[in-house]
């Protein structure tokens, strides 16, 4: 049931054994059992259940018993009771080895009956079917199944490890503190919370990146703490509103630092169920991320990597002649092995069937061939046009591809397989979407140059990387982290000059900072993103006891809700209805 | 500096050693430190702190050394540098035994400036008195003394025991969740939280009370979070409006077993350098600690009982008896040893001083005296009155009364003493203020009643008590908790009938009680509150990394502020801002 619990716990508690701790060598003893009826069997068992496994009651059939009989007998399935009895071996040939417990049963000597199931809007089988809103809204029943409480017990446990590698082990302090204050960047999609002094807010933090900044300059050296954190993005399909962070800082580190704790928190905490993971992960830089597989967190899983083809395209074809006219054109290809789709196809007698077959000459389909190692069956796709739009295009193809091929029934990606990887020097600032001729922080303002692009900073900080790293899994980005500014004088060219930005909002950060700031950095991974992947569950969903919809709402306590102007009256706010013309009114 | 830190670590740093870590037999390694320069002494050493202690760093006076002699001659007080040298013995007659690496110091061979410190607003010594708001404004820098860097830490190390003894000992399970959500009682003070849909509001929880009762309806077993939680008290005085609380619930469980719990856990997680606590610990009902102390969270660690002296008054003094012919009128006193302060006195020759005096006949006094244990020098105070009004009278007469004798030199209570004492058998309801006929709960509406007064909920509800428990240590409530109802027809009972509620805002509630509830119980213990009596801090605020104000505000990020009206938009509210009349305009 659940295999990684290696004991059961059952002081302070009601009963003398859980539900999925006898064997046969607890045959006579005299026990004490609470849990659910998960369904009866012929009237002659009850099949009890706790969050340890499964139990088979016998129900007496003697004469004497009938009170009992009468009591087991009609009870709704999910009923929540109390047996007494003794445990015997099962009747030769009744054994069942799928059952943890099966070679024993309990012969029922009393019963106390706690609760009473009403029915039920669906029942608690892993194989029942629910509707996503029904689960929403009878989260509590979701819960009982057996793989939502396998998902939350390895969550709990993950996290412990992780406090005890990164308490215990690297004597880090667990500082938990406030989620309550204001950010003064405007950019971020922060969730405000009125104040009862007139017109102030304060918000919830999407990360305490400035806080756990303080913390170091305050002499802490190191902190962590699995951070509830918040993001108001509205509607966006499987981003949750409340997420949790395990959010790391340390004084007097460098990113080979943080990258190693990293490792050893992981390796210390993995789940043995899930098999070991190997370190040093693998680093990669962002240049090459981009240049193989188009996109800054590659799935490493499987291959079909970008292969620029430009050259041998530049005589021949007038159309792409055109696309590489443009500024970084580029022309880059991926072969799918197997992918016999469209496009271009390298067919089984060895020939191309693509519309480009004839505006290529035979040396030119060689080379192409030659260049994309294609074999016979494999597909090459391929994309002309600039490289900041061409690589994440094919990087998005690829990944489309191997998920096709996987529907199709084609082995391409373990599913048990866990792919660590860093992915290092990142540009510290892109040209902001709207207004390319202004920087805008790739990460965030705080994020030190690389020590050898320093100097740019003052000439030409398009060019800068930084020392920011992204933890990627599977394809996934479940981290992100850098080295910080400590300087008082680099932070204030970086905001000032650089992103254009007001110093005074960060004031108390800049001072912070001429206050005998230790050269520090940190990370945080996010923990409900990271325990999917390691569950495999589809949804981060499925590893969050109480996770808000789709639409960001709590089906089940019906939150939001409307509050009455009396209470808001506090606040010193009120509702702008929108009218009827999809204006506000006042 | 911090002697409960065994161990000193230094993986995935810059540094070699800890500044606290040097000792004799370090004397000729080659060490690399990092850390503040604490202060300069005679140009000649340079004393260097970090989290863990202080070292004394010797300032070279060769010639060839001329440039580290500049460097580090010119340093400002708090900057922070990079040290490589060698370990030496001190010179004989020059070790300090008050300093942990008294024996050692360093002699320099490179130093590098990692951060120049600028003038401080205030010094970085315990000694050094600040002003409260200094200490806000500036928190990175006081957080730098030993005292708050020994608080925070101690306070880490409690809590990372907690956790492994809820998790690894009990094997409960650490379920993070969700802060947001809608509380639908009026009654409780919870920041409010505007979403993107007009008119809607989440809040900020106070508890996660109803979502860990759920959780034991889903089958989770047992529980426990470290839980952040919220209450808008506006200015009260040190209560903070975010704030810690380790939250716990178990399923088939009883109030001895919760009681168990929590005395094995703060058994387990008591700091060493603070002596031992012995489990069980002491139980006092209700109705006692009312009689005996004129409160429900007595402190135990001196005596000064309430005594009843209704019967000697009764015939005599007419004014009194009036005052008895209330409902519920009684005569109280204590007993203040060595108080000689006034109204009652005892004196040296035996006789009493008092205006009463001349009321009382001989046998009276003799009575009086006998009751009241009083001996010469001592203090009587006495208090006529309904019972409800005398007893909390003469219960705060009595704390002021133990802090007066103190601050005159008596030794009263142990400082380094820490009395736990379990309350319980509370009233389940109390008479509103406002309207007294109308009930209200004493706690919140989901605590079990008695098993003894069950029936009494039908018949004369304000007679049950309920299975609630505070635990109080030196007289402060640092936790309550109760047995819950897990019947939905007495939980509706309770709501309706007695409470007068509109149960369809809890059917969510409701209707899990009717899927198969466990019974179920928990406690939540104020750790802000426990860490501060543990290290004898006066203010919460001194074991809170990043506190609010007395006034709720974070002064050093300037929090609450200002929004915009168009980052207001998308949350469909506008500030309704105070008009000169006082009344708000619209």
């Amino acid at each position: 049931f659940i295999p990684f619990i290696q004991y059961f716990i059952l002081s302070f508690s009601l009963r003398s054994h859980t539900c999925g701790e006898l064997r046969s060598h607890h045959v006579g003893h005299r026990v004490i059992l609470c849990g659910w009826a998960q369904y009866l069997r012929q009237d002659l068992f009850v099949i009890l259940r706790d969050f340890s496994g499964l139990t088979q009651v016998l129900i007496p059939q003697e004469e004497s018993a009938s009170h009992l009989k009468a009591v087991l007998s009609e009870l709704t399935a999910e009923s929540v009771i109390k047996v007494t009895g003794t445990v015997r071996r099962r009747p030769a040939g009744q054994e069942n080895k799928e059952m943890p417990t099966g070679e024993i049963e309990v012969i029922t000597e009393d019963v106390e009956v706690f609760n009473v199931c009403c029915k039920l809007p669906f029942e608690i089988k892993d194989f029942v079917k629910k509707s996503e809103s029904l689960r929403m809204q009878y989260r509590y029943l979701d819960l009982r199944s057996s793989q939502m409480q396998k998902n939350l017990r390895l969550r709990s446990q993950l996290v412990m490890k992780m406090r005890e590698y990164l308490c215990n082990v690297q004597g880090m302090e667990n500082i938990i503190f406030i989620n309550m204050y204001i950010f003064t960047s405007t950019t971020t999609k922060e969730f405000v919370v009125p104040s009862r002094e007139p017109g102030l807010f304060f918000s919830l933090p999407q990360s305490p990146q400035q806080f756990k900044q303080l913390l170091m300059v305050a002499g802490i050296d190191r902190y962590f703490q699995v951070a509830r954190c918040y993001r108001d993005e509205g509607s966006k399909p499987d981003r949750q509103p409340e997420f949790t962070q395990v959010d790391i800082e340390m004084s007097f580190v460098d990113q080979t630092g943080i990258m190693s704790l990293v490792e050893g928190m992981l390796q210390h905490s993995w789940p043995a169920e899930k098999g070991s993971i190997k370190v040093p992960f693998q680093t990669m830089t962002y240049e090459v991320a981009m240049r193989d597989y188009g996109v800054d967190k590659p799935d490493l899983r499987f291959n079909m990597k970008l292969i620029d083809i430009t050259e041998i395209f530049t005589v021949e074809v007038e159309f792409l002649r055109s696309a590489l006219s443009q500024p970084g054109g580029s022309i880059q290809a991926i072969c799918v092995p197997s992918g016999a789709l469209s496009v271009i196809l390298f067919k089984e007698d060895g020939t191309l069937k693509s519309a480009l077959k004839k505006l290529l000459c035979s040396s030119s389909a060689e080379e192409l061939l030659n260049r994309t190692q294609a074999k016979p069956g494999d597909l090459l796709l391929m994309a002309a046009g600039p490289l900041h739009t061409v690589r994440p295009l094919l990087g998005k193809l690829r990944l489309r591809c191997a998920e096709l091929l996987e529907s199709c029934g084609v082995s391409l990606r373990d599913p048990s397989a866990f792919h660590f990887l860093w992915v290092v020097d990142f540009p510290l600032f892109l040209p902001k979407e709207d207004e390319p001729e202004q920087l805008e922080s790739a990460h965030h303002p705080f994020t030190a140059a690389l020590l050898e692009d320093a100097h740019l900073l003052y000439t030409e900080p398009h060019k800068v990387r930084g020392q920011h790293y992204d933890l990627v899994l599977n394809g996934c980005e479940i981290g992100g982290g850098s080295i910080r500014i400590h300087k008082a004088s680099e932070q204030l060219h970086v905001l000032k000059n650089i992103l254009k930005e007001d110093p005074s909002l960060l004031s108390h950060l800049l001072e912070a900072l001429d206050s005998g700031a230790p050269p520090h950095g940190g990370i945080a991974l996010g923990l409900d993103r990271l325990t999917s992947i390691i569950v495999g569950a589809d949804s981060i969903r499925d590893v969050i006891a109480f996770p808000k919809s789709f639409r960001g709402r709590d089906i089940m306590s019906r939150a939001p809700d409307t509050v009455s102007e009396e209470e808001l009256k506090p606040y010193h706010i009120s509702v702008r209805w929108p009218t009827e013309g999809g204006e506000e009114g006042k």
